[in-house]
């Protein structure tokens, strides 16, 4: 059963996840992520007609069928081998006078994306995209009922150096019983900003970027895609509502509608680009209870995984970014899709 | 010529290098860090007889020949492509309300390990390896002569997973014109215990670690190895003194040697435990003037690339841990090698 530990020299929180974890000499070498649904061998365990495979499903939109049989286009599982469990406690306790241990409860899920194996997610219809992001958006608000959770971190990893082994595409969805300590810190400095200067950090920040121009990917009528001023990695991409909106969980279906056209069309421009690149995309918003605060904007990154972090990154917690943010965006908004 | 941008976001700096940044075409595919010494083709450049291919060495501990020459056990040179150099300034320059930009002064130096291409550093002699530290110390020193640098970043990168594409053994120490964001957090921190409790948070954890017993690795009179209680990665293992010192810059000549002797027993103990794993090794220390601080205790950190971050340990910053600390240090305690 998993619990989570607090490391006082960083301040993070920890997932320990025995459940999924494998014996000392197994580690040899290991190559997905810690949080990637664990694959075996044979078929595949998304794929229409294998339900029996996973656990029993959580949600689905489908055309016909009942719960666990084909005939879905959309479909939410647990994850088998779970980070967190909304069956745990989240108790403290105390194990010495610097080892503090919290109780593993939380949820894991995984979204289907949909009953193809092999499709890319720009390569679905807007309607299929903007269907996915309304599940993904479901599972957030529907988590956020129990008053125990305190973060969702939806995910999806593209690609093994993004860390995934299983092929059929699929997003995460991850409830914490604590917010994480990067995701405080960001919300610390916009609310110290938004003290300073009575303003949403991410809307001004938007407002300049539009002003300026030399870092956009592409601009809809409520969304922008952007190369941040700071990027971390070669062509980071922030996706942005350009009006505030604190939380995911906010947006309109017609918002979402919106995002799903322009994500397709960012996606296909860094598929293009970069020749299928392995990628993670994450929604970044706020925790419980702060969805009407003035001071945050949620949006998506989407990191592409060019470059490996190394000694310099891990030991330091800062970034070498080999690619001008104002190239990547131009050679981004160059390419030239289908749509 | 390289610079910084401030991440308004994150409070992180990101180093911009655009000398060895490549146009974006071609980055379809890359494999290795940001921070990695760049590879042609041909023969290594950091092998006795292709001393020319290096830019002009900053220091080598040598048995004969002058400068640049072969004849050299340790040899430091500058990084072909730097991610900042000394020639740079340290001026901040505002490109807008939330923009801002800093110079890139600073080095990168490269410290090659021994003249054997292909020999892994604990399969060296435990006097090369002190002398090897020695050598990191003596840069660690120098470098912070210059009153723009705030801090030195010391690291290692083992195997591709790591982000080398260098095969021929190798250190990296970057010196920074602002101490970055994470190690300002993690002094913040232990300055915030000290400030409570009038203890010094580290050394107060090796005291409860070493009577817990049940995560250490190894100990000799003056270091500890251990699985930390709180570990980010599986086999996560740091090296501390069992004495109080903040600064790396401190260690006493015989301090260095049995650290020495230390870490190569703990790198045959991983090596032969995981295979040879990829791994980083890191040093973390003060930033500049905190030297004689009571607040942090320097130490070494060697991080396994066993598992893949993806997008729940990049979009919130968390990790999921997959083995106790406990039992990697178990497994690691048992471990049988010839000493």
């Amino acid at each position: 059963m998993p619990f989570l530990r607090y490391d006082v020299t960083s301040g993070d929180w920890v997932v320990f996840s025995p459940e999924r974890a494998r014996r000392p000499h197994e580690f040899r070498r290991l190559m997905a992520s810690a949080a990637t649904p664990a694959e075996g061998t044979g078929p595949c365990p998304f794929c229409p007609g294998n339900e029996w495979m996973t656990g029993r499903e959580i949600y689905a939109v489908r055309a016909s069928g009942g719960p666990n049989d084909a005939g879905w286009r959309i479909r939410v599982v647990p994850n088998k081998f779970p980070a967190l469990r909304i069956e745990e406690d989240n108790q403290h306790v105390e194990e010495g006078p610097l080892f503090r241990r919290l109780g593993g409860c939380g949820a894991h899920e995984v979204v289907i994306e949909s009953p193809q194996h092999d499709t890319f997610l720009a390569y679905q219809p807007v309607e299929h995209i903007a269907e996915l992001l309304g599940v993904l958006q479901f599972r957030h608000n529907d988590l956020l009922k129990d008053a125990r959770i305190q973060q969702i971190v939806i995910f999806k990893n593209h690609g093994e150096r993004a860390g995934t082994s299983l092929r059929h595409p699929h997003w995460q969805v991850i409830a914490t019983p604590v917010v994480p300590r990067l995701l405080r810190l960001k919300h610390r400095l916009a609310t110290d900003y938004f003290d300073l200067t009575g303003h949403c950090l991410y809307c001004e920040m938007v407002r300049e970027e539009i002003a300026a121009e030399a870092r956009l990917v592409a601009l809809t009528e409520r969304f922008v895609a952007l190369a941040p001023y700071a990027a971390h990695m070669p062509f980071e991409t922030w996706i942005l509502p350009r009006y505030h909106q604190a939380s995911f969980g906010q947006a309109s279906a017609a918002e979402l509608r919106e995002l799903a056209e322009l994500l397709r069309q960012v996606l296909l421009k860094l598929s293009t680009a970069l020749n299928n690149p392995d990628f993670n995309l994450t929604i970044n918003t706020v925790p419980r209870g702060e969805e009407n605060e003035p001071y945050f904007l949620w949006h998506l990154q989407i990191l592409p995984r060019l470059t490996t972090p190394a000694g310099f990154e891990l030991g330091s917690g800062m970034s070498i970014n080999l690619v001008l943010p104002e190239e990547a965006a131009a050679y981004l908004r160059d390419q030239e899709i289908n749509s």
